[in-house]
């Protein structure tokens, strides 16, 4: 019996091929597939030739949300079984390295995903052939139509337990697309309470007022600041969390300026190839104590440090020194606090023209 | 008595004042201070008036890395004494939002630090008033100068806390400042046992070796991919962490491209105002359960996002209807597997030039 | 004017006493209060005069659930002002502890609650003073009566929050009184969908499917094993979180012995003053790395622990020393595997009759 | 070829027997075993045939803590080669549950440990089979014997993550065999700073001190409180961490007494079959304004809760019908103060053998 495919063998050529029905190995199962949802990633497979920022290989298989039935399992396979209706976590992982094996799988280095060879078909094609592992089967009261939305919701999902989002959070989704909306919906389904979401058409916003936003915002001009104050406005408080699922420069601006202190900012999936933000890890909290601690207890030494000494009255040259480094400077120390001494000099006052004073610039 | 303390009125601008030895309130605490170190920042106020992307209040007070002796205390105080020896956490923190009453005050919306007109003077003076709660007292151990040297360890042990250094781990410290070599230090104390420290002075490197670097790499050119090499070779792994500890972009990119897929990258301090960088959360990880847990038990209705529907014959148009959004298309859901019927036709095969296959461009 | 209050003076000896308003200091927040809610709690001290494991202070104050209006305000006073509608958090804490500091004043060892002297009088009053750092204003849409519930409800909320409850995970539910069905609702607000909830008494479970349990079951024995088998037939499956709000023993074993492996049970406030529980870390998991790490960067020797050296046919020695500990054996270790040897001897066979294999036992 | 090994096949009746050197599966490896170490958990296997409150299986296979030279590796194996010195991490796992693809195989329902059948034979063999994944090399700088060591080295690295052990931490160890030995050593590596251990026997804290330990404590009694100032005593502090090794109910106890508020204990292995532990989750923390929220929001309805309400002056009443409950009472609401208005009744005041106070009871 013959499988029918569908693939990709160049920027926006797509073609029906005729291929053998694949034999399944012993950990692996076959799929007569029934949905397959399309995705923005399959947009930019066809139509640039891409995925992020690495090109595809061709001929490349398309589609990776998808629902269909079991058909055949290898021998090994028994969670499922054929008849079985089912939705698929693409991609194969080594399941032997540190990141597999600690429960990141996503991240594995030896991971492949559809629009790699290894994906060749994907699951647009009359039959598909997965690892076991990643079959999931779909209970009666979920629809193959809803099963093969999963793997987006599956990014929402992930998305919002990365974001912990809590009951009563005050949430802000930048984009109303597929993601964007399923972000919306499980944040709700955790309880978040306060959900604004952005988009560039009314047409998504509409649609996310149906599936519970709290909030819309037309988002008409680049300007960021406009949009923090809008954002703040409308939601009556900054967001604890921004979800940007837009993909674009404009909304991780916007959610980096209007998130609030200490709150979270998740990019969902990948943006554009590189952002530009401001970010770092803010001084320090608690850790007093255990500074003091490393040091009492000699597990830090930090007297070669102290590269240079000056006295309190030399305040100038230090910060000159310091700031020239030209004698390898690393950290200057003031002391001696012995400048009163010299306060007798009765020209020696605050007033800022006093040239005693501009002695000490 | 008065008290005698060094203040910046402008760029390049240092003077030295006479004020009144301050009053402490009742949760204050007064000290003479012995040492001041100098810190990168202070640097930045003098020469160039601004703190990270602000632009400083004049006249600024100076120096908030410093030890003393407690001369007075306010009626509240009872963990310090006069006399005691002491370090001081700089800043002021309102107590009182959701930040701080959840350990977070480093970020407290309400927060003062020095370089605000709320910190004048600083501790660039015989007499320093402080809150009492953020005064620590000096073990007899711990040197006066060690002792002004606390307050930049606090920002290694915050940066090691949040990379949640471990024993044994691989890290990469970029620049060798006395945040990076501080960060060395601690990282070391806790277990880090491969650490490979990068700078573009010599001097540095060679006090980075002395405080038990293992690795240290000059770097000379821009070229990331250049010292991704060079890292990785030196190494002989990718880092588990990095550390970024030199402020530039250069220190960032590098980071970004050497640490380990799953690793973390902890940018201490604020660097460069703004920084350009790939990042995003990555699909999902064991969240299909979860997902269909949500679908099957009604938390989440999917159905609207399926706005189009396509057999699979059709597929071509519903990658263009998809691409074109026109119809305000979410979600495009191919079915109806049925295209083999149509595989009757003689010409119908996967040879790339039949008009038939291109029909279905 | 005069302040009403109700005290307990001993084991149920409640009495009305006349005091004056109490005057507010600059922190602090004067309550008109309009509704009480009752506790076990109160129950406990009003009829045994314990709190917990603690014989309770008297005269004590009543009263710790409360809602009512602001009177008055301390200068220092911002977030509320006279007229609002308030709910309190009951409790002081010193604010300056490591503890506190980290967002754990609950905890802090420094920390007052109701039942203490520092706590008379209660809430059961026509006016109560309290820290307005721990005064939370109503919106309008909470009643006055729901206020009053706001304090058990963090209760619930912050047992769900330590259970990390997700969307879609099961619950068991021990007991069936306020805390319990309070769980249960905050369960079901954070997407928990299969939630099972016991009590002893029919009216509690009624109250439970009313308020959105998913199945309940009436506890009418002790056996813990019978009671494991009724939960998951239910369930149709482990629980992933236990909620043991009963206080009782029975509730923590049931708890213990049917929540999943990995799972996580938490015991919602303070139970039986002891309670008996098999526990304890398993194992490792993902720890060799760092093991064979430590050993080879030094950071770790184990040679000191090696005690004892056996040969392979010397086995039964190892075990014996071993056993006997009598030369002070901590890790005894086999080696030279030459046992083979001596296998020419024709007798030596695995028979279990043979003796030279009882010769090794 | 035959291969030797040790096995149990009784209570006290440890046999030599001779079987076929295994074959190994793809995924597998065949070690040529050089070192292997006792541990207590064999000792309860020889002499009392159990596996914590498991009996074992017999005949059973001992050692599980080896070393070892690889001699086969099954066609899929590529991270070991014949020849490579290795260490094994005893046990089988499925690798598929939830439990293993999130990083916690060590709980894995459908693992199996020695003293299984499915471990027969054990490592306490010339030849022992592995599946591949949990074969670890070891380098060139650790030798055979502690090669041996890794395993219960690996038991207390899992202990001080648990821990969270910190840089400058204070830690009590009760017991100070080999498991209590390994957690010192390992909490050293990651920088606690004071250290003290504790045993029945003084040749144990010999090796402790050698080991590092800062402090040592003799149990000489079974008071818990006395031991607790003992420890108090000593270390000038209450620890922040306990890690209980000895397996048994003293020393568990003394780690709930002894540690401090908010501290952490960790049990390491499983010690008695059941011990009694007063613990529970205490109050709430930061949780009034998520409380309040989800009142405000309508995510939780806390109204049917209130089942009886009742005026101040009946606050006998209310306390009386809450601890019948013979009417379901659920919660009790006490409002309308305005029990003032009948303090114009002369008689009515706060002292306490006045007749209508009497009727306030």
């Amino acid at each position: 019996m013959d499988n029918t495919i569908v693939a990709l063998h160049g920027v926006n050529d797509l073609r029906v091929e005729y291929l053998p029905v694949p034999e399944v190995d012993r950990d692996e199962v076959l799929i007569r597939v029934t949905k397959v949802g399309l995705c923005g990633s399959d947009l930019c497979a066809v139509y640039k030739g891409t995925h992020g920022d690495l090109r595809i290989g061709l001929p490349c298989g398309l589609g990776h949300e998808a629902a269909g039935v079991v058909t055949k399992c290898g021998q090994d396979v028994t969670h499922v079984k054929p008849g079985d209706r089912v939705t698929i976590e693409p991609g194969t992982f080594c399941r032997t390295c540190e990141l597999c094996l600690t429960g990141k799988h996503n991240v594995c280095a030896n991971s492949s995903f559809h629009g790699s060879p290894r994906f060749y078909p994907g699951c647009l094609a009359r039959y598909y052939k997965h690892k076991a592992l990643f079959v999931f089967r779909l209970p009666d009261s979920i629809s193959d139509e809803e099963g093969a939305v999963v793997e987006p919701l599956a990014v929402a999902v992930h998305a919002c337990r990365r974001a912990e989002v809590w009951a009563g959070c005050r949430m802000l989704v930048t984009g109303a697309g597929p993601i964007g909306l399923l972000c919306l919906s499980v944040a709700k389904a955790l309880g978040a309470t306060n959900i604004l979401i952005t988009d560039i058409k009314d047409s998504r916003l509409a649609m996310a007022k149906r599936m519970g936003a709290d909030h819309t915002l037309l988002v008409t001009s680049e300007d960021t600041q406009c949009q923090v104050q809008q954002v703040q406005q409308i939601m009556g408080c900054q967001p604890d969390i921004t979800m940007e699922c837009s993909g674009t420069k404009a909304g991780l601006s916007l959610g980096i300026y209007v998130t609030k202190s200490g709150g979270k900012l998740v990019q969902v999936g990948v943006g554009a190839p590189e952002v530009t933000v401001p970010l770092g890890v803010y001084r320090y909290v608690n850790c007093f104590p255990i500074a003091i601690d490393l040091l009492a207890k000699k597990l830090v030494d930090v007297k070669p440090l102290i590269t240079h000494r000056f006295n309190f009255e030399e305040f100038q040259k230090a910060f000159d020194m310091f700031r020239s480094a030209e004698d390898g400077a690393i950290k200057c120390m003031i002391s001696k606090f012995t400048i009163a001494n010299i306060r007798c000099s009765k020209d020696f006052t605050s007033h800022h023209d006093n040239p005693m004073v501009r002695l000490f610039k």
